[in-house]
């Protein structure tokens, strides 16, 4: 990320080219960078499921195997690229009592910043017309959260309560930013951190 | 319901008919019953979002309008033709203390007898491709949970508690039901009564 503002030619000159760019004219946090950019462009104008890897790296001015070599395949390349999971780990970390409402908190605020980019909102929309991709983006998600949850939350539990407050979450997600509607699609911002945050930690902790 | 049982022959009758049968050759109940098989039948076979009243009033051999006569809309046939919606009252009623047991108990059983019939899952595979049918269905849906709800759960802020339950619900029917993965889609039956009620008990009443 530093590299790529200190340098921001570098990540601009590779988005026309349709050849990849040989290894030395980058740096490789810079070409990671262009790779993320590519795909936040090409999943929001193609959704999840119709995005290809061989369009991101072409749009990105890279091979396909440096796209894999990043970041694996095409649900963590989604889950690296969407707006808020890249600061997880920053919304996870700390103290325990005040981790609901930090969740409740960081929740919002994702929603309110990427809308209809947001992970939650693709796999809803993937659902129903891609249930494989969606279901192996669900995984992919679901793998990210617990692998951060699991260093903060005590217990044998703690995959279950990660995955109902991602349930949580998704269905609240449904009704307030996919169909836009009822007492959850009204509430200002400040209201529904207020009413997530004692349910988050219901679900989460007690 | 009674009327049917009693006389099966006069609702098969007009199945197979693709002319609506005269006013007086079966009674009113009779006649609600067939609609409400016809409904089931179309949304089955067709979706919420494709099926028509039209489609719905040949199948039950009733004219149109006696369809909407008995149920206003869509969406309120969809909501007394599911499975499940029809116990709502039953299951809403009673001792509050026992209210989240037995709205997960309730839920957990709907799911398992209806499968991809239940209103839940019809309304998650409806947002996608059919926005604004899931908006009028789940509308319809919140507004009859909400006047069983009001019954029972004091103070001003039970339509924000019933939709909110409500949204864990579908998420829960998300992860569980639709995508059937993660810790949610492996518990048993029993294991997800308990793991719902402290969780509902929290969004519903504490």
């Amino acid at each position: 990320m530093d590299a790529a503002q200190s340098k921001p030619g570098h990540a601009e000159d590779g988005n026309g080219s349709a050849r990849p760019v040989g290894k030395r004219t980058r740096e490789p946090e810079v070409r990671r960078f262009a790779i993320l950019e590519a795909a936040r462009a090409a999943f929001a104008e193609r959704g999840f499921a119709k995005t290809t890897i061989r369009e991101v790296a072409r749009r990105a001015g890279v091979t396909h195997g440096l796209v894999i070599r990043h970041f694996g395949s095409k649900e963590q390349l989604f889950v690296a690229a969407v707006p808020g999971s890249r600061n997880l780990m920053a919304e996870v970390a700390g103290d325990l009592g005040s981790l609901p409402k930090r969740v409740a908190q960081s929740y919002v605020r994702r929603m309110s910043e990427s809308g209809s980019g947001d992970p939650f909102v693709a796999l809803i929309r993937a659902a129903a017309s891609e249930e494989e991709a969606a279901k192996r983006l669900f995984a992919a998600m679901q793998d990210e959260a617990l692998e951060m949850y699991r260093q903060v939350i005590p217990g044998p539990d703690v995959d279950r309560r990660v995955s109902s407050s991602g349930a949580y979450l998704i269905g609240v997600t449904f009704a307030r930013y996919v169909l836009r509607s009822g007492p959850l699609a009204t509430m200002s911002e400040q209201e529904l951190v207020r009413h997530l945050t004692p349910n988050l930690r219901a679900i989460l902790l007690d």
